[in-house]
C-alpha cells in the first residue's frame, strides 16, 4: 500500500520515523487521504506519511527528524478546520495528535484544566459533568482542543465566554527547532514578558506544534434558559441582537438562521420552525437573573416584530433545540444533491454593520443566482455563508468565486476581519495582505526567526 | 542646560529630531531626569534627550532617525509604570507621547474607541460619560492608554472585565525600521493571522512604539453596589474571595487590604476602618441583579467570620470608598519617613493557592522584619507587596531583597507569575528566564527578528 514519496529527504525521515514509532506510521493512500481534504472544496494534498503521536517527547522526536532533512510537518487534530488547513501542498509528515488524548488535570478549585491536545471538547465536557464545570467553547464540530487552540476557534457561545484566545492559559509546544516550550502559567493573569500563548493561538501549526494546552473552566449555571423567535425579516433579526449586546444583556448565545437554513433544519431535524429569519438564543446565571434577561430580550425582541418564543429549560429540550442549529450545516449540504462541494466560509463586521453586511451579502447573492444560506454568531458580528456550487458548471463555479471575494472585501470595508473563526488555512491566503497590509511581513518574520527552514505547515497562515 | 550626550550617532540623532521638531525635543537635565526615574528603588537612568511628539508620522520620523544612528528609543507615557519600564540604562531618546492626547474616534453603537497613545484613562471616561459607557481598566493611577497596553496593565476591575489584554481590539505602532503597522480590526473578533496585537500588549516598548489604540468599552452599568467589610484573618478574606469566584459570582472588583494599608488608610485619609483584615467589594448590573450578587457574597463572607457590611450606592460614596483604597499606595509611604524607597511589586498564583502565599509571605515578612503591606486583587489572585526600606541601611536592603526573591519563587512554585500587572521592565528581568525558561529563547528570537539593532527599549523586559 505504500506509496511514492517526494523526494530523498523525505524517505530518510520516513525511515527514522518508523525506525521510532514503527507501525504508528502510516503511508497507506487511504490514510494520506483521508488526511489530506477537508469537507470544502479546499483541493486535496495527502502528505507522504502520517505518524500517530503518543506524547510530546514523541511529537519532539518526529520533528526533530523532519528538521535534520528539512521536511515539512503537519498538525492533524480530528480534521473539522475548514479552510485547508492540514492539507500538505508541499508532502511532508502530517503528526496527527488524535491518540493524545489523555485529560492531564482537572483543578477544579481553579477552574481551570491541562489536557493533551488531542481530547475533544465533548470528551473534556463528559469528563466536567459531575465536577460542576464546563469548557463553553463550541464551534459546532467535536474538534481536538488542540486544533481549537492552533484555529483560535471560537462558536456559539463566544459573545459571553470569549474565544480560544480569551481562555487557553498556557501551551506546551514542540518549535521548529524540536526545542519543548512551555508558555504562559496557571495564574489568571500576567505581564511577565511576550504573549506567546496569544501567539501560538491561531498560528495554524506554522509555528510549533501544540501538544498540551490549559484552559479556564466555568462553573456550569444554576439555570439556562432557551428560546427560538422568527422575525419578519433578517435585518430585524440582526437589529435585535445589535439592541440586545448594547444594552449589555450578557446573552450566552445568540444565533441567526436565515430561511433557507430554517426549511433545511426542518427537512434534515424533523422539526417545524416558522419559515422565517429566525434566532437562537440562550440565557445563563442564576434562576432570578436567567429570567430577567430573558424579559429584556423578549422586550427587545418584541420591537422589531418578534413572533411567539419557544422557549426551553429543560436540558433534553435545550439540546435538541441546539442540535437543530448545529445540523444546520449538514441539513443544508443534504438538501442540494450534486452540489455537496461547498465553501463554509464566515466573516466577522463591528455589530453596528452587520444587519447592512448580511442584507447587502444575500442581495448580491440573489443578483448571482448562487445559493448561500447565512447563519451567524451574531452577537459577535460574525456570521457564515455557505455557499454552494456544481464544480462541473464553470460558469456557476466563477459567480460563487466573486461573491464568495466581494463578501470578504465588504467585510473589511466595514471594518471587518475576511475570517471570524475559521482562520486563513491555505483557503484565505490571498486575503491575510488584504487585511493586515505590512503587518503581514511582521507576521512572516516572526514566522521565519522561528521556523528558518519553513517546515511547519508551509503554505498556510503567514508561513511563505 | 544641555548636558553631554554619551555618543557621536546620539549627538547626530538630536540634531536631526531637533531640526525637524525643534524645541520639542529638550536636554534639559530636569526633563531627562524625570523621564529617567520611576517611583520605586529602580536606580535613575536619564535619556540624552526626550522628544515630545504628536503624531504616528513624528514617531516613525524619530524612530527613523533613531534607527540610521542606532541609538535607544523609549517610549514614555505619563511616567505611572513600577518596574524601570522608561529608565535609559544604554541613554538614548525618550518618545514623550503624552501631547498625543487625541481621542479619535468613539462608535457608541459598537461599545469601542480609538485614542491617541497619549490619552489617560480618567480622560476617556470623562468623555465617554454622557454616551452611558465606561473604560474600565483601572490600574489605580491616571496611566495613558499607550501605556496601559504596553504594559499589559490591569488594576482593581479585572477580575470582571479582564485586562488589556482583553480590552485592546487594534494597534497602530511604529516597528523597529520606522514602519507604521496596523494590528487588529474594529470586529469583536477574528481568526484572520497571527495575534500581533496581543505581541504589542505587555511588549513594553520593546519591539515598537505604540501610537494609538482601539478599545473595548462597556455601558455603565444600570446599577452599582459597593462594600466595605473586615474578617478575623487575612486567610479569612481570601478564603472569602475564593469561594465567591468558585462559585460565579459576577464580582466587578474584590480588594484585600491588609492591617498595615487599614492603618495607614485611617491616617492618610482620615476613615474610621476597622483595623482587621478587609475586603473592598463591588457589584455591577441589574438593579436586582446586584441585590441577588450582594447577598451571595455576604452569605459567603458571612461564613468566614465577616463583620457588618459598609454598603454605598451612591455614586459620592463609592467614590470616597474607593478612592481610600487607591490611596493605599501614597497612604502607607506617608507613613514610612525615611523608608520613601520602596519596591511596590506584585505576584499572581491560581487563586487555590492565594491564601496559602499570602500567609506564607506575611511570615516571611514578619520573621525577617520587613515592614511590607499587602493589598491585592484577590479575585484573580494578584498581591502586591509593598516593602519598605532604609536604603542606608545595608542589612535592610539585603533583607528586603531577599524576602522580595522569596516572594517570587513562592509564586512561581504555586504554578503562578512573577509578576500579575505591573511588568518586567528592568526590575524583574532576572525573573523572565526562571519563570519562562526557554520560552525566553523564543521571546528573544521575535525581539531580534524585529528589531534586529536592538534599539526599542533595550534592556527591558526580553530585550538584550
Amino acid at each position: 500500500m505504500d506509496t511514492l514519496v517526494s523526494n530523498t529527504g523525505t524517505q530518510q525521515a520516513i525511515a527514522d520515523i518508523r525506525n521510532l514509532l514503527g507501525d504508528r506510521l502510516s503511508t497507506a493512500q487511504i490514510v494520506r487521504e483521508q488526511h489530506g481534504k477537508d469537507q470544502t472544496w479546499n483541493p486535496s494534498a495527502p502528505p507522504d506519511a502520517v505518524v500517530f503521536v503518543h506524547s510530546t517527547e514523541e511529537v519532539q522526536a518526529v520533528v526533530k527528524i523532519c528538521a535534520r532533512h528539512a521536511v515539512p510537518i503537519i498538525p492533524y487534530g480530528v480534521g473539522s478546520s475548514l479552510e485547508g488547513h492540514f492539507t500538505a501542498p508541499y508532502g511532508g509528515i502530517c503528526i496527527d495528535l488524535s491518540q493524545m488524548d489523555k485529560i492531564l488535570e482537572v483543578n477544579a478549585e481553579d477552574m481551570d484544566c491541562r489536557v493533551q491536545a488531542g481530547v475533544t471538547r465533548k470528551q473534556l465536557n463528559v469528563e466536567l459533568r459531575d465536577k460542576g464545570l464546563f469548557f463553553p467553547i463550541d464551534p459546532g464540530a467535536d474538534a481536538s482542543l488542540g486544533g481549537m487552540t492552533a484555529t483560535r476557534a471560537s462558536g456559539t457561545n463566544a459573545v459571553r465566554y470569549g474565544t480560544m484566545k480569551d481562555n487557553v492559559m498556557s501551551i506546551t509546544a514542540v518549535m521548529a527547532d524540536g526545542s519543548i516550550v512551555r508558555m504562559g502559567t496557571r495564574a489568571r493573569k500576567s505581564s511577565a514578558g511576550y504573549d506567546l500563548t496569544r501567539l501560538m493561538v491561531g498560528s495554524e501549526g506554522t509555528l510549533g506544534v501544540i501538544t498540551e494546552v490549559g484552559l479556564k473552566l466555568y462553573g456550569i449555571p444554576e439555570a439556562i434558559k432557551a428560546g427560538v423567535v422568527s422575525f419578519p425579516s433578517i435585518e430585524d433579526c440582526c437589529n435585535a441582537a445589535i439592541q440586545a449586546i448594547q444594552m449589555g444583556i450578557p446573552i450566552a448565545r445568540i444565533e441567526l438562521v436565515d430561511v433557507e437554513h430554517i426549511k433545511a433544519i426542518n427537512a434534515y431535524s424533523k422539526l417545524t420552525l416558522a419559515q422565517a429569519p429566525t434566532l437562537f438564543v440562550e440565557f445563563h446565571g442564576t434562576h432570578a437573573g436567567v429570567a430577567e434577561q430573558a424579559d429584556m430580550f423578549a422586550a427587545i425582541a418584541g420591537e422589531f416584530g418578534a413572533g411567539v418564543f419557544d422557549w426551553a429549560t429543560q436540558e433534553e429540550d435545550r439540546t435538541r433545540l441546539w442540535q437543530a442549529r448545529h445540523d444546520a450545516f449538514w441539513a443544508t449540504k443534504n438538501l442540494m444533491p450534486g452540489k455537496e462541494e461547498s465553501i463554509a466560509t464566515d466573516v466577522c463586521v463591528p455589530i453596528s454593520r452587520l444587519a447592512e453586511c448580511v442584507v447587502e451579502t444575500q442581495k448580491d447573492l440573489a443578483e448571482h443566482k448562487v445559493y448561500g444560506p447565512i447563519i451567524g454568531h451574531v452577537g459577535d458580528g460574525n456570521f457564515h455563508v455557505v455557499l454552494f456550487c456544481d464544480r462541473s458548471d464553470a460558469n456557476e463555479v466563477s459567480r460563487v468565486k466573486d461573491v464568495y471575494g466581494r463578501l470578504i472585501k465588504r467585510a473589511l470595508a466595514m471594518g471587518g476581519t475576511c475570517t471570524g473563526e475559521h482562520g486563513i488555512g491555505s483557503g484565505k491566503r490571498e486575503y491575510l495582505a488584504l487585511e493586515h497590509g505590512n503587518g503581514l511581513d511582521v507576521m512572516r518574520a516572526i514566522k521565519l526567526a522561528l521556523d528558518p527552514q519553513n517546515i511547519m505547515n508551509p503554505g498556510k497562515n503567514a508561513s511563505p
